[in-house]
């Protein structure tokens, strides 16, 4: 299945600012990508308007988490950000691995541990108690995992007004309502409270076989670690998906910003799409309702 | 000016346990030490004391950050950590980056970027006002983030008993009392808002041609990353000192415990100390008063 | 000058659901009350539209306050709650206490120590320290007490979507953004911490002699008590204002809830109005620009 | 069953400063006061010690929750602030309302509408989602009521060093420890949040027929509103006790503080008592162990 993404983002920045973009697809997805240009970002002058615009220099780097950051200098005046991809991505939905054990702390690679700690967003040193209250009775491993990410999924509502930048995870749990983000950082911290690695993912998740559900955003969601590999989890969607395209990984969302302003930033323009196309590129038309999708079970 | 720094701790688990401890000299600190142990487990069976021990299989590894880590499991019963070290510390106090402007953040290298970031006790979300307002009008560079320093220093006071997990950077700030860890902190948050990269530290820091100060512990201090490198800085005793026996860096205190304990872990003995040697290992006895200590100003 | 102020809200209650209300105009108002009804409930069956309606009952009570509050029982359906009232208002902006000396707390008058005290979104505890490094250097009174004031209204900014039910002074401390009860909630806290007795307040603020600035709502602001009696203070207007009817007073909003539902009820309109009338009832114009407010000095 | 209660608490003060105390017992124990002087409040002039001391002019005033509280000014130096009572208590231990049902909001006295309500350490407005989670299943009234003082009791652990003034009912919920207060915090918050009224109350609750469980100290617990009457519960002991003696009673700790100090007043000695005593005003002596108490239902 081929899956097209792309974004346009724009800014209008008062005063030269040192900006970092996470916005390139992730090294590991690379062997799926049939086309990919990199980040391309112009700059307008210090004019509203993005005519005229030159490409400015953006420089590579990959963070201490294996994510393929940008960063540049942008001059004052109005910046366009602009990047597409097609991948080739796997016709199954989510793997689920059903009844895999949860890997013992002493058995996990060392480059894991670090997924056990606290950090910004999951402040796992407030939420032991609630983890073990909550999902202690659960089996340890995939059965424990997916209860708490049914849990999230359960109890707290989306909405996107109750978004905000200093939202942890012990908010998200007393306030039971929040976005995306907010969804996953409270699986990941009761996960790690309870010893499975988690980690926070940032990407392309569209509309793909699923009925259109309105306009395009980056998608957030969290990995859990068994049996030697990660798999993928979304406390809001909470069911098996197909096109996730790997954009970031990271401790939590403080981690993986789409965008770090170093300086004041003023959004003007915002669109993001990922959708299927078919081989002569052409976006394939959603389903006017759920279909009943192929379930992928690698543990049983 | 050798110093020789020890440690002996003790835990009764009640099962087995896997641990990871940070305990080990940081790997830059090696051209200086003169000599050392790695850390040694032993393991005294199911009974409460420690005698017939047998030693406990560790294992090393770097983290993230470049710390020497080990890890390894524990039978239920009595442990015990021990190691020594003794390292050829410079005779000169703390280095004084005066002057230092600010490096810009598009000048930093990326692998600093992420000392800019909000972690998990260092929530620099919430503080960006703050710290323009209290530190806005000084100049950018060593000016500002001495600034930051004294006043964590002058307005936070000091108690054991105020120490909790969970306390973060705006914890302090209201509750103005706190522990080593605490004070830098929130040092390291005011500094990160205005665009210093700063990270946390622990290692030794022994009453060190300073009168005593009681018993020894392991010490926190916090680093910023100015003209091309870090400098030690203390929001806590705010002196220039002598012989910082560098273990760990981190993004806070979240990253470089002492010792991670997945299971209950209860302390029974903690001894720490770090104390100047003649080149016949014996502790070179401390001042009665504070004499005046030599000023090393790097730049002027 | 006649002010009108009038209220339409509507429900809808998925149950039967007691309500309390706090819509009726405060008992100190009444001197200057021209005509006014109570809060009149109706209700219109199971159906969501309110034809049909009929007339719930309502009691009323005082709490421990002062305020004249109501409570009722709604039946499962849609509610519409309306009000209106006549109140022949100053001629002259809020009066300014300039130069008013703090009183000492031992010649408060007891039953105003508990507005010395910490309450849900004022959590004194927390901003002892904060307040004395701001505003400790001002003259004890109403210069400190305007200066906390105007610093609020300086560095918070508005912003309908910062609301949420759970938001302290801390919070707005921190965050920098909110609507009218937290411009008011961290004016109070920082008060109160320094010894003045602050209590916050609910009531109408219509557009009057000013220009048309949106569409009405109930207002908050707050109070100090200086010099034997309450002065209204605004952090989020920070001007004298013409025309305050006051609903009520209390700690902080959670006090004076305009209605606290026990149950779920769906908001469905939002209607409230405060305008100037003249002696025939018909609106007064209001200005393209702001004039020149009289001032109203009490105390030079 | 006679009690006698008595306090002898010291302060030096470096300044002048007004205190407000709440240490007479409340003006319901009345009936049951066998002797009882008021505080008495002695100064003992700049020097440290409180030789030479005269007595400080005390005045009574009752407090919106109809406590007897006291307030003076003290000069600088030692105060000191003693008291005593003796009450004849029931012989029976706190009764138990087992089986009463919820008193529906509708029908709750006005008055005690505001024991639903948020306060300072009682954020309902972050736990009601938990709160349901939790107790949700239980048969609302003493059941449920009962249920969240049993679940507090059990997953709370106390620890004199893990007080905080800034400890709010969710900060317990999440770390699981604390003092008297901190049980009794999360308890009135979690009643509440299921509409049953709680409150707060400060008095003595000595080691009356129970063996000795360390030196003395005021207490705090709680009490629900069931069936036209409020209920004792106490989250920190959990089973039914002798000799409770009422002082205060507000919708947390922050209404009911032992003393309130406008300025500093550093604590040098504090001694309170409370034991039962013969009709010769010896104390009784304690039991080596718990023997079984009498159970006083009231609703079967």
């Amino acid at each position: 299945m081929l899956i097209r993404s792309e974004f346009d983002i724009q800014f209008y920045l008062p005063a030269r600012t040192p900006i970092v973009a996470i916005l390139n697809l992730h090294p590991t997805v690379e062997p799926r990508v049939v086309a990919a240009d990199d980040l391309r970002v112009e700059h307008a002058g210090p004019a509203k308007d993005c005519e005229g615009a030159t490409q400015l220099c953006v420089e590579d780097f990959i963070d201490g988490f294996g994510n393929r950051c940008s960063r540049f200098v942008a001059p004052a005046g109005a910046i366009r950000l602009t990047g597409s991809s097609i991948v080739d991505a796997s016709e199954m939905p989510d793997p689920q691995g059903l009844n895999l054990p949860l890997t013992p702390v002493e058995d996990l690679p060392s480059d894991l541990l670090q997924f056990l700690l606290p950090s910004r967003y999951c402040e796992i040193d407030r939420c032991g108690g609630i983890a073990r209250d909550l999902f202690g009775g659960f089996k340890p491993g995939w059965e424990q995992a997916a209860a708490i990410r049914d849990w999230v999924h359960e109890k707290v509502a989306f909405n996107y007004k109750a978004a905000r930048p200093t939202k942890t995870a012990m908010d998200v749990f007393t306030e039971r309502v929040g976005v995306c983000r907010d969804f996953q950082h409270l699986a990941i911290a009761l996960s790690r409270s309870l010893n499975i690695p988690a980690r926070y993912v940032t990407g392309y998740l569209g509309d793909i076989r699923v009925p259109y559900a309105g306009p395009g955003d980056f998608s957030a969601w969290y990995q859990v670690w068994l049996d030697g590999r990660w798999w993928d989890m979304d406390g809001r969607h909470n069911e098996p998906r197909l096109g996730r395209v790997l954009v970031a990984t990271g401790r939590d969302a403080a981690d993986v910003a789409i965008t770090t302003s170093y300086g004041v930033a003023n959004l003007t323009h915002f669109c993001v799409e990922s959708n299927e196309i078919d081989a002569d590129g052409r976006a394939v038309p959603l389903p006017a309702a759920v279909t009943r999708m192929p379930v992928q079970v690698e543990h049983a």
